[in-house]
């Protein structure tokens, strides 16, 4: 007999064990998610359950390896997919296969107003993430720009909670739509990281409601994100991560949220408010006040043992173990188990052209003055006026995806400024570090000796005395204490002696552009000698080729800004109540502005920001119109249009962010001047004129009533403003809501 | 305008970033695979095809990120999923969801003799690899058992290439309907373990296509493995990992195979042979002389930058580089981009209980004579006729997943042969260890002291005087020089001084069965006086749970050895003609023996082994009838059928391997007395007969022509021999070849 003959006499009894031959419920795709969840939910044991909120690696959850549903696997975002580290340490896993795309930060995002570029971000971080195999990123950030301190703006989206609605919404489509979660984060009011982990925030129902929740309500009414990260700090007395009001109350119930809400890393704190406070997934806890990963297992987590203790004795009901374990098993078919997803890509040329196309449209051009009142702006760098440019600064050079914390990134590919600026202006582009700034460390910075910064300082400046052009690429960087998780930043000026740089280039060579490279406002006490400034952000991979695209005017710049520049520190709503408004007291801090961040403060105080909020020049010029309404009046189920002609009168392409306010000119509690409501960003030819029109609802008139806890516009007079930033309005126009 | 108007109004544009929006034609599941490979190769650039070809990590190589093909992750197999190594070094990870199934060594699914549970072990096998997110196992192993010394024939299954074809053919089957890749290994002549990275193997035609290759032969031709990993060894001058005569013209011209050759890692030696002689897939290279990872990158393998230069300098020809991308890409679409594979499980009841029935079949009962001429035998051991049972050895006790090289597993459940034990007979169960064996290590054996082994040896000497059956678990372990790779052993002999801890015990007490667990055979001086004697190999999870049903009767056995057991080493064919035989002068060895492997040679030169291959025992008996043939000639393109009918005539359900010998009786070139045809595992209530029948065919009938270089069967008298082993012949029939 053969082997041929035998083998077809066993195929019959072998298809016994074909794959898939036995498909219970969880596994039917054709099946409604409700329907594999409770089936699944139905076969799972005590500790099956138990194993699935918490973690059991650093970056890893269980599945259930019985049934055969997936581990999760989650990654640090938000701008791209974090290298691989070890199973149970923060160390390396010396991997060479996860190099990726930098995007650029999400004030870099915010800043180009541009939700479909939003939704480019989300797929191409959502398809790098699938070919890393990730079944959720840890981003976007959506936390309030409240204060330029705060280490972590750079990973947020600006000071304006409908600006960072309309962004976050396509950016969770985006990355969802490959089968990634998206986890939408800091889940609330972690607006500073100075005590973040234990900072007790008190504010108003106001402040919180329009305010610090409109992106998060956004993200899980709009976005229909799955997952949501709570939050290091307390508040109102609890911690973010298990707290009744935000995540029972708030969240789960009014939002209607059917995700996981997962901790931050270490953000959990007590098993039963885990249990009872709308906590899903417990990850990167030290328990036991140990702080060493060997020091304990996974068991010891609070959702770990110690809830299996209190679940077995009847202290917390079994119905809080199971309703965490439907999120989590809904999230794990739309991810994990999502056998429709693609398979993604890192690392390429359209993963590229995205991270360019958004710094193409994120810089903003603060600033272009002539130099003397006859010439013409430095800007863009034409290179036949220009025989020799001299680029300085450290942020030319410097890698600026390492460091900052948990967004820190490995890098495929990066073009500096200077690679980008070579590359247009080839042998006449020289370089000065003109400063140090040591090298990203977590904990600590690296102090340069003043010996170095003088010499370096004067090197720069002798160089410069010799150029036609000087561009510095200064700002901040991922150290800590700058741009950086964990701590904020110690003061509002630029470091490392760059405000002295500044001015000694200026007094040698008034052909000087200043390019700040950062995630924050800085203090400009230089502002005033410079002719051209330009607020590059963080633009990770494509950076450098963004930065020469629009500083050599191959892109007209038409980034506008997501949050504003006070002049000095004190001229910022945060900082204008003492210590117990910010930073605390240690214990507790009062969000004493209340509603007024940002520009609401600025507008409202009249009290005038250097840089304001939605503020960048064009190298064209843009004449807007009259304002018509489609009506004066707008009723309580109505809407009213308004249409406004937006003209190119300049001599080049160009793209415009129209931006709409409305205030309430008078109501029966106080509200800010005026609060954006719409923008439309828009591309025009030289001498094209488009009309701009907006829809305004008796939504868009509505304030946080205390009283009744709801959202009610009152009838009186509305004024809507059209503008080509906070500051620079074009137009008005008033209606009356009835 | 809210929200969700600018939602609404910008999701047009969105959709151009929607997921799979421009699908190419390799992302196409409907195109035929050909066509898609083609499809990607066509996009690849130079660089990305070379990438592809070497390692990216310990076990991981590149796919395409740019195009969005993913990495392909391997494991080794062959009995389990391995635990999580680091990228670029042999150390653990630390993972803690890696704990897996431990399966019975392949010589235990040898010993089975039943290619439906290797169908079960290979889709187990594959399940517990989907889980863990593995594209390729590395394994099943099919070199031929040569010699007793061979440090890794645990991993294969046994000397003889019928047996070993029919059941490589259901594992692979088995494992790739879960769209993970077999990887049959070492291809070819790995047959022992010391000199394995240089030694040459000489040896005849008939040798190698008779003995050595048709179990290859089958996984390619019947079985369609998607890979092959090349051996250690060199052939004929050249090393197997880039050998012309295996890979291009036997493995890729003869058989068509169209997968994926991996070398063993660190099996590749030149760029050019690996070029140009067929191999595809480098892996674990220690390059330029060096045996540090830190020493050298990935770019420094022979497949890498070597490769390109040779490429680009036109040394080798680009279509080398193409037909294994090709290859490459298709392992790829099979395994790692197959959308329709199931999710997997690990450390499953039901993967539990195919390793337990795996164990069960494959446990061999040696002997099982009454102790005294009136008495019963041992076994099974009935409790009422035992108060008291003494369990000795190590074995017992020890995790016998650990060590043994590749083949190591981390094992989430591990029932010993003394949990087993207790689990039936409770209290009556005693135990002492009776010899140490150290712990394993890869590369040195600890030392146990004298005074140590004289000790345990004299309290379980005592012990077993006051029991009343003794149950001895000994045999070898995964320590090196035992059964572990790269070394062979050093005795033949049971180590650890159990040849006298048996005599020992058995002198104090007759009522002694031992059990050896090994993948080897041993010397058994002590035979003739131990009345009762198991072969039960290494059996995984459940392992004591399946010697514990065998030992108490719970299951009959059924295990037929996959291997002689030769008196003394000298009785094997490979130790007949002097160290040039084996193990070779350290440069060269010459397979003098040539086909007369195992029970070939036994049966040729009339040397009885102690155990003959297809021998077990079982509690009840089995009665052969006269076997029938359909007819007394066959023809060339022809077939008779042979029937014979076997009857348990004991009192207790069995399972018996009935199996077929056919000799041809004259030829005109030497001929084994007779050869493994076929078999057939059937299951008999007492009292029940049935008729077995096999199918004859000329190509039972043929050898390996040296002269023409094919199969030729001769006219001639032939003879078919059907047994319950390969000695113990029931019943012959002679018919011709005309």
């Amino acid at each position: 007999m053969t082997l041929r003959h035998l083998a077809a006499a066993t195929a019959a009894v072998c298809g016994l064990y074909a794959a898939g031959a036995d498909k219970p419920a969880y596994l039917d795709e054709s099946l409604p998610l409700e329907q594999r969840v409770e089936d699944a939910l139905s076969r799972m044991t005590l500790d099956e359950k138990i194993a699935m909120c918490h973690a059991e690696g650093k970056f890893a959850s269980a599945g259930v390896p019985r049934l055969g549903i997936p581990d999760l696997w989650m990654s640090d975002g938000p701008h791209g997919v974090r290298a691989e580290i070890n199973w149970n340490d923060w160390g390396s896993a010396g991997h060479t296969n996860d190099s990726i795309t930098a995007f650029p930060a999400l004030t870099a995002l915010a800043a180009t107003w541009n939700p479909e570029l939003s939704m480019a971000y989300g797929n191409a971080i959502g398809e790098e993430a699938l070919y890393r195999e990730k079944d959720m990123m840890l981003g976007p950030g959506v936390n309030i720009y409240r204060t330029p301190l705060n280490g972590r703006n750079f990973e947020y989206m600006g000071e304006d909670p409908y600006l960072a609605s309309v962004l976050v919404v396509p950016y969770i489509k985006g990355m969802q739509q490959n089968g990634v979660s998206a986890c939408v984060k800091h889940y609330a009011l972690n607006n500073q990281e100075r005590w973040r982990g234990h900072i007790n925030v008190e504010l108003s129902d106001r402040a919180l409601n329009e305010i610090y929740l409109p992106a998060f309500k956004a993200a899980v009414e709009d976005g229909e994100v799955w997952s949501i990260m709570g939050s290091y700090n307390k508040i109102r007395g609890q911690h973010a991560c298990h707290n009744d009001l935000m995540l029972n109350k708030i969240l789960k119930d009014d939002w209607k949220f059917d995700g996981v809400v997962v901790t931050d890393w270490g953000g959990c704190h007590d098993t039963r408010e885990a249990a009872l406070y709308g906590l899903d997934l417990e990850m990167g806890s030290y328990t036991n006040g140990l702080t060493s990963e060997s020091a304990f297992t996974y068991d010891d987590y609070y959702l770990a043992n110690p809830y299996k203790e209190m679940l077995q004795k009847g202290e917390v009901p079994m119905s809080t173990l199971d309703d965490k374990v439907r999120r989590l098993l809904r999230l794990n078919f739309r991810t994990a188990m999502n056998r429709n997803k693609p398979f993604g890509s890192i690392h390429s040329p359209e993963h590229y052209a995205v991270a360019e196309a958004i710094g193409d449209e994120a810089i903003v051009l603060l600033k272009n003055a002539p130099v003397t009142k006859k010439g013409a702006p430095l800007l863009p760098i034409d290179p036949s006026r220009f025989g020799s440019i001299l680029v300085v600064g450290d942020n030319a050079v410097r890698m600026l995806n390492e460091g900052g914390g948990s967004s820190e990134l490995k890098v495929k590919d990066m073009v500096s400024p200077l690679d980008g600026m070579k590359s247009l202006y080839g042998d006449k582009v020289k370089f000065a570090q003109g400063y140090k700034a040591g090298r990203p460390m977590y904990d600590a910075v690296e102090e340069i000796p003043q010996s170095v910064t003088d010499s370096l300082r004067a090197e720069a400046v002798e160089m410069a005395r010799n150029a036609d052009l000087v561009v510095i690429f200064g700002g901040l960087n991922k150290n800590t204490r700058q741009d950086c998780e964990a701590a904020d930043r110690i003061e509002y000026g630029l470091p490392f002696g760059q405000p002295e740089l500044i001015a000694a280039i200026e007094a040698v060579n008034p052909n000087t552009v200043v390019v700040l490279l950062s995630g924050n406002a800085v203090e400009m006490p230089w502002e005033a000698k410079i002719p051209a400034i330009v607020q590059g952000w963080y633009l990770g991979t494509m950076g450098g080729q963004s930065l020469a695209n629009v500083l050599s005017g191959k892109v007209n710049p038409s980034g506008k800004l997501p949050f504003s520049f006070p002049v000095k520190l004190e001229d910022c709503g945060a900082h204008s109540f003492g210590d117990i408004c910010y930073p605390g007291d240690s214990i507790n801090e009062k969000y004493l502005e209340d509603i007024l961040v940002g520009y609401r403060w600025h507008d409202t105080k009249k009290i005038a920001p250097k840089y304001s909020f939605g503020h960048g020049l064009s190298y064209t010029d843009f004449t807007y119109g009259k304002a018509e309404l489609s009506s004066k009046t707008i009723a309580a189920d109505g809407s009213i249009t308004l249409s406004i002609p937006v003209t190119n009168t300049g001599k080049s392409a160009g793209k415009e962010v129209v931006q709409l306010y409305i205030g309430d000119d008078k109501a029966s509690v106080f509200r800010p001047l005026k609060e954006l409501k719409g923008f439309s960003k828009i591309s025009l030819a030289p001498g094209e004129t488009k009309n701009v029109t907006f829809t305004i609802t008796p939504d868009d008139l509505k304030f946080y009533d205390e009283t009744t806890k709801g959202w009610i516009a009152e009838p009186g007079k509305f004024t809507a403003y059209v503008g080509s930033s906070s500051t620079d309005i074009r137009a008005k126009a008033t209606f009356d809501y009835k």
